[in-house]
């Protein structure tokens, strides 16, 4: 079978069950249904508070077979999703599917649990290093399920992702579960990516260095939620947590890039008052921030929002007067998570607000602009950033596919050839995002008008903008870089690409060398 | 039938159905389901954005026999249910279930639709006006169903009580239906008793008269949840949404009483630092409030938290840092509504946060001292807050029973005797809370301890307090006011009491003089 976008999948992938075949960006609105939630409720005097992850999977009867789900605002400095699977792992219990919202290097200790079958499962909208490695090379048992950050949110609203436990690394808790990510050695900001699991889960622990007196203030994640508290001695490493400062590029290459996305952006009218707009926390797309500060400031202009992860960059616009508002999913360093704590425009959301299609509307719908990376684009405009070049899994889809799908004017940028190789090809490794929601390809070497956006062709064509076809693009990198070698993969699925609506969009094979 | 409380309740009732008796305050912890949801879900581009509440009711296909539901943060200043009632009636639409957290006087309107068909169910956790009387009267074609706060909550979130459209009266919305309760005209703070109409309804229409751009900041009720959102010129009556300021008694019986019942906490052992405390808005609940925070400045004694409906008053005892935070579900009057607005330790809630059973754990729970007012007193330590005594509906239970379960201790403040007729009896016209949730009644007359709280009872003995038992109130009562006439009541039963566990506590008959 292959789907709409030409990718060969199979109508039934083992390990994964039954395929929908991607359909097109707008195939499935319509009516949805949020799950409903088994709980047990808890009366006056009852104590949620344990003393240790052992004593929690005790009371929780964990078993084989369960989905345990992890957030990733601690990102590679996380404790929590290591030390419960080695409790885990120590209680001889097999066959767990790991849910974590990503995956990064620090959890390199999945690989034995993969090894050994402790592990067999992977859902996450995100992974880099030791785990997608060895996904990649076939350790675990099953192909990795790669949603998006909004596509999480649904599925687990859905029900289609069923969590039997949720762990919430909470930065701060009081006794009785309220969380938030605001105080303590472990700050990390907003909770957006937890919220599904903590609404959704059967079972739901807090677990947290920074026990408060009831009750916790501010409450991201409210008592409601949560089954049972537990208190150890550290959640994270703060150096891991968040950078100390996201920075701008200094590659003369990648700010030529931003200030021709900058231009774009303007000549197609979206730099102007009430403008909303988001970018990545990369080099490249913080330059592009960076110069869109500059013409706000010259035309005195004020934005209604930025949204997405946030970096101090874009806190600092909020502080200018820039923008009116944050919408904030998730803080990238110190500089977001202070504004996000003091600074009451700036707005926490959930990853279901952020980016989740089956919902009544989210925040993505209301963006103007978004500035998007890539590791490959095709000559329809498909998008690579779950896969290298050579196959192996180093990304993915995150908030990609949620806020092109979201925005009205959505730019890639990327330098054409990267390590010698040609960003933009006949075909991408894999798709992510799929070429109908990206309107804009930027490379140093010309722009590329997605022709399905009329409207912004012409008024670009008219514009001093080196405009130019992605068909040329891929000749230009091809002249530089070569085709790059044809890559030879296996038959065996290592991962199936989710788009945000759940169908399949891809599938990741074993690289053959 | 008779329930545990010895209250006369048919197993069935004709327009409400099969009864479920109360059966103890504990007696429905357990396993609980959170319904599921079906909505239709909202894609980019998509408008939000309706020009009338008619072309709302156009565009969701309202039909006879449909629940709409509403919130009463406006009070005696709520023009919404009046208006969409009104729209619904021109249409020629009958057999409507009004659903509304709470009924007022404002609401008149609604006793022509009772007696016209247009509204033949009611389901409330207080109501007073005409449409209590014309309950009381008989007027609505199915009995009114009677619940708590938090069993409101419980019974949205559970299915129970299935809702088709809920009208959400908003100070102030963007067009994508973010909706806070603190600014614009019509602000009256906290929105928490819509939270869960917003979630769980079939259909959610934001109605506002402060249409800002977007985003709204803060969020109280997010997008996710919002299918429409109409302006209209004026939500409410700022004079009746909040009153100006909530005043402590004057009345030196009601200061006695204030005096004694802190007394009761004082030597109970629960004013130290940490405690948590709530009391309604009353005079004599109020002046708790002033005895309570002389003890605190006089022994440097900081709480953890003060909840409930939040007044003036209480916020003031926030401000001098007499508690850490406050929980708030609805703000009584002007500065709740600013200090809820300036102040983020002055946290919101949902009514389920507050109050609902079957949630993790609701705030309730950790609520060590709950000031309640009585209507009338049983020997059995029963409360009615629903019925006067004269048998005519006035009121409800509202958060009565929810605190009463929650709170390690619960004091009936209330006089002896009022307008010649006495509180304490020996059963009450309806139990709206049962004795078993209520730890202490204080009188002018002296203070009744409930017999299983032996522990209490010891230390009070020892006290200088004017320890008696209820039987002993209750002839003090008699002698002084008779023991009042017995009334007389039709078999036709007017409103279902529902306990927050959704069993029925008592039935409503209609008064036969």
């Amino acid at each position: 079978m292959k789907n709409m976008l030409d990718r060969e999948i199979p109508d039934y992938i083992e390990g994964y069950g039954k395929v929908k075949p991607f359909n097109g960006v707008t195939a499935n609105y319509g009516v949805k249904t949020r799950s409903s939630v088994k709980l047990i409720s808890v009366k006056s005097g009852s104590n949620k508070l344990l003393s240790s992850i052992g004593e929690v999977l005790d009371r929780l009867e964990i078993k084989d077979g369960m989905t345990i789900s992890f957030h990733h605002h601690l990102r590679n400095g996380d404790f929590i999703l290591n030390n419960v699977m080695y409790e885990i792992a120590k209680r001889g219990i097999k066959d767990i599917r790991v849910a974590a919202s990503s995956i990064f290097p620090i959890h390199e200790p999945l690989v034995e649990y993969m090894k050994n079958g402790v592990v067999t499962g992977i859902v996450t909208d995100y992974m880099s290093g030791p785990v997608a490695e060895a996904v990649s090379k076939g350790y675990l048992k099953t192909p990795a399920i790669m949603m998006t950050h909004g596509g999480r949110a649904r599925a687990i609203e859905s029900g289609d992702l069923h969590i039997d436990v949720a762990f919430i690394a909470a930065p701060t808790s009081d006794d009785y579960g309220n969380i938030n990510g605001v105080s303590g050695s472990s700050a990390c900001g907003s909770l957006g990516y937890a919220v599904s699991d903590a609404q959704y889960a059967d079972k739901v622990v807090a677990v947290t260095d920074n026990l408060v007196s009831y009750p916790a203030c501010p409450i991201e994640i409210s008592q409601e939620y949560v089954d049972y508290v537990v208190k150890v001695d550290s959640i994270g490493n703060p150096a891991g947590i968040v950078s100390g400062t996201t920075k701008i590029t200094k590659d003369p290459v990648g700010l030529k890039i931003a200030q021709m996305a900058a231009g774009v952006m303007d000549i197609a009218g979206y730099v102007k008052n009430g403008m909303s707009f988001q970018t990545g926390a990369g080099g490249t797309s913080l330059a592009v921030a960076a110069e869109l500060e500059k013409m706000m400031k010259e035309r005195n202009i004020v934005g209604s929002f930025a949204s997405g992860g946030i970096t101090g960059y874009i806190s600092n616009m909020l502080d200018e007067g820039l923008f009116k508002n944050l919408f904030d999913v998730q803080c990238f360093d110190l500089k977001a998570v202070e504004s996000y704590r003091e600074n009451c425009r700036h707005q926490g959301m959930s990853g279901s607000m952020y980016g989740n299609l089956a919902n009544k509307g989210a925040v993505v719908n209301k963006l103007d602009v978004m500035i998007l990376g890539a590791t490959e684009v095709d000559v329809n405009f498909n998008v690579n950033v779950t896969t290298s070049s050579s196959g192996i899994i180093m990304g993915g889809a995150g908030g990609h596919s949620d806020t092109a799908a979201g925005a009205k004017l959505s730019i890639v940028v990327t330098n054409l050839v990267k390590g010698r190789l040609p960003i933009v090809k006949d075909t991408v490794t894999t798709v992510t995002t799929p070429g109908e929601s990206i309107d804009v390809v930027v490379t140093e070497r010309g722009i590329a008008v997605n022709p399905k956006r009329k409207d912004l062709m012409e008024k670009l064509r008219e514009s001093n903008l080196p405009i130019t076809t992605i068909e040329e693009l891929k000749n230009t990198a091809e002249r530089i870089a070569g085709k790059g070698e044809k890559l030879k993969f296996s038959n065996n699925i290592v991962a199936v690409v989710e788009y945000r609506d759940g169908t399949v969009i891809d599938v990741v094979r074993k690289p053959l060398n």
